[in-house]
């Protein structure tokens, strides 16, 4: 079994400067480097950027962590395992772009494992988890209907029942209920995945992992030359309060990184650079602004 | 009992009446009235100020909300009350000033009841809660002992054991575990007082509202005319994610109110106008925003 844990770890670390080296060149300016232990075990490689010649601020996150005893809050809906060794690595990506027409985009693919005894390198379970969803200011039907359509290229060949259940999980999971708003135009999200076996979970995860630049950097480069104002910004200052929010209030794998003690500066590297909140503001009927809310209506973009 | 409601009522609004009123002297702008009710039962007035001639946001809510059954949530510490009739009311400030010599204040008075039977006015329960904390950015020691000492001068009437535990109680409360810093300077916090009885805890909760002026009014005017560049603005913007990160991933008050489907925007009245995130950043070592970090370690400030 450790073959896979193997086989995990580089892929995951082989996506990761695959997707930085495509970022770079689109952005221009070479990507930090920070490595990180973990002092109950592992540890992780951020890939970061700020005031990039594209992306204001985002990072591309490689972690593995390792743990004697898998903690009761990780397992509640599989009580059986608590007490467990277990291992989780992946992938994460936040890119928050300056010019307002090009969307923010969130990725995650990760790997969940326990092992049947304390010094065993048995897997007794595993789960793999991933997804990706765009977040646009100014937003455009094509590109929301472009990263749909190739996140449901992805998961085809794995069985055509993934898409419509993953799309619609992503556009539960990324809600700001406070707010009865999406973060986004969505995409997909899943969780628990060992069907058929990790394997082939691992199988579809790398699929989702690898469609990724196709889903993103084409929007990006459809939208990067595109002129703004200050009014742009500033609708996508106030606009990135919202995923604050949501990654603060809601998100499970920043409340867990921040509780378990996680690298803080690692999870909060899917903050944005720079956030405004105004009171009870909403847009002028008929703007482009007002554009927005009607986009990110959750509907079958595909 | 229903004359403790009517005089608490009286006096929340009557406290948010002379602060607000202090509050747009200071500020030399009138501030907004929004009046909203709750579906549930109940309602609230939310006076606000944004880009003030002083404060760049703020704003001092009142709020009385009522509800037929307590939510096991509410009642976790006190199980017997689960299902009852309840009532909340009280006030909530937070001021985000422009200038980053001026410090953030937050102040809350507040106090929760709960019914014998459905219909009945007839009180089973009751206790109050509150306290004050200032976050500076550029911060003077001077300040933080004056608004300490104004906090001690306060509670003493009601018995000295009060200070010395609130005090600690708001070092243990508004602290950031995942950074293990201090959100500021501290003040005072404290929750479920009904010493010596419901009558007591609620005289003491009217010290703590009416010396917040008193707290804070001399601080804005020793600091409102002190001049500041970019560098002051740029620190106090990333200051202010610390305020951001703690008001949406701890807050007790802003988590109930968002879960409970409180009227958002007036919960998040609480955040700041505008904010920044950066990457591992650490103040230069002798520098001003170095001295902000000595600052906020908690100590022994009367």
């Amino acid at each position: 079994m450790s073959t896979l844990i193997e086989e995990a770890r580089d892929y995951f670390l082989g996506l990761q400067a695959r997707i930085v080296a495509q970022l770079e060149a689109v952005d221009g300016r070479v990507f930090a480097t920070d490595r990180w232990d973990r002092p109950e075990g592992g540890g992780g490689i951020s890939r970061l950027v700020e005031d990039g010649g594209l992306f204001e601020r985002g990072g591309c996150n490689f972690s593995h962590v390792t743990g004697q005893q898998l903690p009761p809050s990780a397992s509640a809906h599989r009580p059986e395992l608590a007490g467990r060794r277990w291992e989780a690595m992946g992938v994460s990506l936040v890119l928050h772009p300056r010019n307002p027409y090009v969307p923010t985009v969130h990725m995650n693919v990760r790997m969940f494992m326990t092992f049947a005894a304390p010094g065993s390198m048995e897997l007794d379970a595993g789960w793999c988890g991933g997804g990706m969803d765009l977040t646009p200011y100014y937003g455009f039907e094509h590109d929301a209907r472009h990263f749909h359509q190739t996140c449901k290229r992805a998961l085809d060949p794995f069985g055509e029942q993934w898409h419509p259940r993953f799309k619609r999980w992503c556009d539960e999971y990324f809600y700001l209920k406070h707010r009865e708003e999406a973060r986004g135009v969505g995409g997909i999200f899943y969780d628990d995945l060992n069907q058929p076996d990790l394997e082939g979970a691992f199988a579809l995860t790398r699929a989702v992992g690898d469609a990724f630049s196709e889903a993103y950097l084409p929007i990006v480069d459809r939208r990067r030359s595109i002129d703004y104002s200050e009014r742009e910004r500033d609708f996508q200052a106030y606009r990135r309060g919202r995923y604050v929010e949501f990654n603060l209030v809601y998100d499970r794998g920043t409340l867990f990184g921040l509780q378990s003690r996680g690298r803080t500066e690692s999870i909060l590297m899917s903050l944005p650079p720079l956030v405004k909140w105004r009171y009870d503001w909403h847009p002028e009927p008929g703007s482009p602004e007002a554009a927005l809310y009607s986009l990110i209506q959750p509907r079958a973009w595909v």
